[in-house]
């Protein structure tokens, strides 16, 4: 199906849904005495259960099971800001997912402000409904501020998928990748092109990891101490990239480099560029739809493991192997915060679904309809809890 | 079951269900091609349309049939200011209400604040999410002031079912009521004791339904322009209630009145005060969950007809007959405002479920699981939509 008719058949669907959740009572609600137990007067009960200790809230409530996928439209897919209205149908598909993949309810929230101390407050004013907060398509840098804020104010979990969920999902693929081409990642060069909310995520959680040389490029090239315009952001980033400070292009980058990361644009890798890599080069080229190189090119110029965005080519990066999961362990285990020690375990347990009769070059990511995704993730998100 | 047996049994059935509405995917997730549609890259088509028409999210989105059910916990259900934690059972339940009777879709939005100001941009920033506001178990007088700025503010349908949802239901007894009196509306007296947020709904749909003298009591007495504390909302109240400006306590206010509706306290009416009305009288004490008088008490000294808010006694006084048809009428009109026309509409569409055959002293009121209760008000609310 090529994307004029994708569009045309989506877009016959979303007019079928009307939205694609429905809310759903859990009970049958045919008597009074359905409506006494789950109404007045025994609802009651439950009400001063809560009132007299407000963690009981989630014996009682939705707030067990159910989060909020939250969105100001400011950064929707590649489609950029298109507003809290348009925003809806990525932030229904999203809940969606949450209930399909990982078995977690979930509510789209699109807020009519852009600014971040209005979000932030709006969010906090909302968290006695919902057991967890998942941000959804917000700008950088303002995604980063929003987040923080809210880590520091919430006693639920919050999480942006666009960051630490690509995160996980990059680091399951690298993982594996060095398993196959046998290279140690503390002996790895790793250049990210992209120095977004994907970007700076993915450099930290590698580095977390054990990758010591990481890279980070933007549209202007190396981000470095000499770098113009270096928000705050980024020198933060700099604080664990970049060790050498090198200055230069991504080309420059590039030369004698493992593993590239692009969360960028389409076409930002040119063959040349793989080619003058370390061999076996390891190519993540994760812009969507476009990618920033297609497979067979990076492969053709010596690449040993090409994976892109796309499902319609080996190795996809696929956030929904590991978000619907992240928050089932989360919300099972109650846990206030997502560490990043739960993100690293979250990615091992991912790489680890992949056997080693199974992985090979076109093989290191599993399958997103592997339904043993969310429940290893949970599992390891649970296990940090614990411990 | 008694009240201690039904608190316990409630009790379980919440820990069991861990909240009572669960949310649903309306397709199935399986292969690459339903994500291919539900989510990227076709969910892209379904957003472009919105961000070139903002009018379109009602036709791909849930918008189109999804209310948010949204409270302080300022005043829920007998139990006084209980917080947004210990307000969620409500809450969900009420969620569960609106789809099992009127097939909307509900989700409780719980507020961490009780500033009305702070509430109320709240919802304004939350209104892109959702088709309808209903608001619940706000405190009066904060539930007028936020209501009135809401409806000022948003172009969805607002709605406070504890104001508006209870005087539709009163007034469809009443109307039945009256049908088996014979008396005139015009030519009727009508005492109401409580002037919190029911109080001051009812009396206002009284008056436009048509009947002229309508006197309203509060705990100090009758309301007048020489009561201690004239709040703005009882000096509006005023403008439309007690004529004559009487004074005097509610025995006062009840010689010679043919119906007395009670929205206040246990007991507060004693058999005398119902021997001092007119004949037939109509006592509708709703008070829960032990009414003004009890229907055998009332009847012994001589009302005609006596309604209560429990589902024990015959005519219950129960909103779900109502609010439900309320919203699946405006949404599935696409009103920007509820109308007293319509809320008047109601009351009639309700009445009339009652037939000549059935209507009798003790059965004025439509059952509340009769089905017809929902379509009969959602297809008053679309007529005065459409004229």
């Amino acid at each position: 199906m090529n994307l004029e008719e994708r569009n045309k058949k989506a877009l016959e669907l979303h007019k079928q849904w009307q939205g694609k959740i429905s809310t759903e009572p859990k009970m049958t609600l045919q008597s009074r005495d359905d409506l006494a137990n789950a109404y007045t007067p025994g609802v009651a009960a439950a009400c001063m259960e809560i009132a007299h200790d407000t963690a009981r809230v989630y014996d009682y409530t939705l707030k067990a099971n159910t989060i909020a996928v939250v969105s100001d439209g400011s950064a929707v897919l590649g489609l950029g800001n298109i507003g809290p209205e348009a925003a809806m149908p990525v932030m229904e598909g999203k809940a969606a997912l949450f209930k399909a993949f990982g078995g977690v309810n979930a509510f789209p929230i699109c807020l009519d402000t852009q600014d971040v101390d209005e979000i932030v407050h709006t969010v906090e004013l909302l968290a006695p409904t919902f057991g967890g907060v998942n941000l959804e398509d917000i700008s950088a840098p303002r995604c980063f501020e929003i987040e923080q804020k809210l880590k520091e104010r919430l006693n639920i979990p919050v999480f942006h998928d666009d960051q630490h969920g690509t995160a996980v999902v990059v680091l399951c693929g690298i993982i594996n990748a060095l398993r196959i081409t046998k290279k140690q990642a503390a002996a790895c060069r790793v250049v990210i092109n992209g120095a977004g909310a994907a970007g700076v995520a993915i450099a930290k959680l590698l580095v977390q990891f054990g990758i010591s040389d990481v890279i980070v490029c933007d549209s202007r090239g190396i981000v470095s101490s000499k770098s113009a315009r270096l928000t705050p952001i980024k020198q933060q980033l700099l604080t664990y990239t970049n060790k050498e400070d090198k200055q230069g292009s991504l080309s420059d980058a590039l030369v004698g480099a493992d593993i590239f990361i692009g969360v960028s644009v389409a076409g930002a890798l040119s063959a040349d560029m793989v080619k003058s890599m370390n061999s076996d080069a390891i190519i993540f080229a994760i812009a969507n739809p476009v990618p920033e190189i297609y497979p067979d090119e990076a492969l053709a110029a010596g690449a040993r493991i090409a994976a892109t965005g796309r499902s319609d080519f080996p190795n996809q990066i696929n956030n929904v192997i590991a978000f619907p999961g992240i928050f089932k362990g989360a919300l099972e285990a109650h846990v206030a915060r997502i560490t990043d020690e739960m993100l690293l375990k979250a990615a091992h347990a991912l790489a680890n679904l992949v056997s080693d009769q199974e992985l090979c070059e076109t093989f290191i990511m599993p399958d997103p309809f592997d339904k043993r995704c969310a429940e290893a993730v949970a599992q390891a998100v649970k296990e940090c809890a614990i411990a």
